[in-house]
């Protein structure tokens, strides 16, 4: 008998990538499309299935569902509720509508959780049953694992820790509040950051250099290896809050080890080793030096779609 | 055929109590024996064996099995581990002892986690699948649900709210750390910030008739009550940091509620009305007016028992 295989399907703000799976992560199959321009969601839906469909074709019968992970997606309802960044308004039932498209089943949560059910499958929480999920990107996202599950809550929306707000009167978050972790930890933190001390300091520094509007997170993990004084302190800045930040989620839910992704994670070192430092020196005693911190192993093209992908396997019809 | 019965032991630093429950909460017999004053644990474990089998020989043949709550139990191992305040040092494997001892089923856990328990099984969180125990005493102890099940994390320990740090450079904390939530939000915590505020003040205030080494929380809300400016003030200021506290907890595990027990909570609306105001001024917006905050509803003298007892329904070979 031939291998089942999943579907995956990662829809970003600008494109929507997807990907055939098999149950060990191979990806078969990709392709994707733009997730903008489209005349509404049905439109969105059969441009999904017109570039898809072709791919499935060539492994006719064997894929068992779709897994779909989008920002503010609702794992409960199989919903998009209000996503800031994407196209559609309100409340979209994009779970009923793929499954009507595909004739399989669906199941949609958001990125982050996505990421973390990638990461339990294939990647580097593989054989973890109690960890947490940290994306660094735009925002900081999370996937929170107990026991070998997400966590969902009450209403399908638990795992927000970027918007945990760590500092009083803090920087102005997305949210409309103040103060949030992802307002200083993300690669849109960081930026904020290194712009406080450019202009508050006269120092010299190789960020300098960057017209403001361009400066990215990925300039200043490289100032910073390279040795720039200016960069260091945004990195010990952000690695601080991220610290004690971690030091305060073991004691909610003392899971074996955070993975971290994105790119402020793939400076590696740089970012883990003053991280795991800091989360050290906050900790409750019970918990010091039990708790790991990884950086994610996935191809970070291909995290995406395989954490969707993995998503299929939870889907209780077909387990 | 008669109903069958779990004993529940809860553990205190001064007083052990224990009582022999039905599968609806009622204490059919209940007793206890001083924690102190023992040679050792066996003497202990004895100690407890004399006073707890006379009532148990009158429901001969109809007890499954042993819950007990104690400060630092652990779930996964049935042991104390490092208990400041019990007489016994280092790791206590007291499941086990119990177990030889009464030759039945033994379940060990916290505290906070066993008063979890008993609201779900016979109190205010019943039915309710997704909710965080907060107990108010001399710490701040917590017990968090998810999908109908206490979170134990990777260790056993989870569940510490108490100990997450909320003011950087804050009060010292019996941890050794220092600004830990148990330091503002407890009955001593807010003593404490009465204690702060009348050296720091001249105003008048009926509690400076109370001697410094007598006054206890119940002092303060009673003053509070009654109108003393002084004593609102610190219910505000304590409030404000519990009510900002859940609102983060939201973040992580969107609960449905949060159920308040112990001398604090037992000031009714006077706490949980602005608990439930600055947590609602500072939740993410998708939680607003979402979640609630309950007093427990069961008697405090019988809670811990009841909590302990409900253990007994969670050993899996019972089930």
């Amino acid at each position: 008998m031939k291998q089942t295989l999943a579907v995956g399907i990662d829809i970003g703000g600008t494109n929507t990538a997807f990907g055939i799976v098999d149950r060990r992560g191979n990806i078969l199959e990709q392709g994707s499309i733009s997730t903008k321009g489209h005349k509404d969601i049905d439109g969105y839906i059969k441009a999904i299935y017109d570039a898809l469909k072709p791919l499935m074709d060539s492994v006719i019968g064997r894929i068992l569902g779709i897994g779909v992970g989008a920002p503010n997606g609702n794992f409960y309802k199989g919903t998009i509720e209000f996503a800031p960044n994407l196209p559609w308004k309100g409340i979209i039932p994009l779970g009923e509508k793929l499954k009507e498209k595909f004739q399989l089943p669906v199941q949609v949560t958001n990125d982050a959780n996505a990421a973390a059910e990638g990461e339990m499958a294939f990647g580097a929480a593989k054989g973890m049953k109690n960890f947490i999920m940290i994306t660094l990107g735009t925002g900081l996202g999370s996937g929170i694992v107990i026991n070998g599950n997400l966590v969902y809550g009450h209403d399908g929306f638990a795992g927000e820790l970027g918007h945990v707000i760590v500092e009083k009167n803090g920087r102005l978050c997305g949210c409309g509040r103040k103060g949030c972790l992802e307002t200083y930890v993300s690669a849109t933190g960081i930026v904020r950051t290194v712009n406080e001390l450019l202009s508050a300091r006269s120092e010299e520094s190789i960020l300098r250099n960057i017209p403001v509007e361009n400066l990215n997170s990925k300039d200043i993990t490289i100032a910073a290896a390279k040795g720039d004084k200016l960069a260091q302190e945004a990195v010990d800045f952000t690695t601080t809050i991220l610290g004690q930040s971690l030091a305060n989620y073991i004691a909610f839910s003392a899971p074996e080890a955070f993975i971290l992704f994105g790119g402020l994670a793939r400076a590696g070192d740089l970012i883990l080793e003053p991280t795991k430092r800091h989360m050290e020196e906050n900790v409750l005693q019970i918990w010091q030096n039990k708790v790991d911190i990884v950086g994610s192993d996935l191809n970070e093209d291909d995290a995406a779609i395989l954490g969707a992908s993995a998503l299929v396997w939870e889907i209780p019809a077909i387990n």
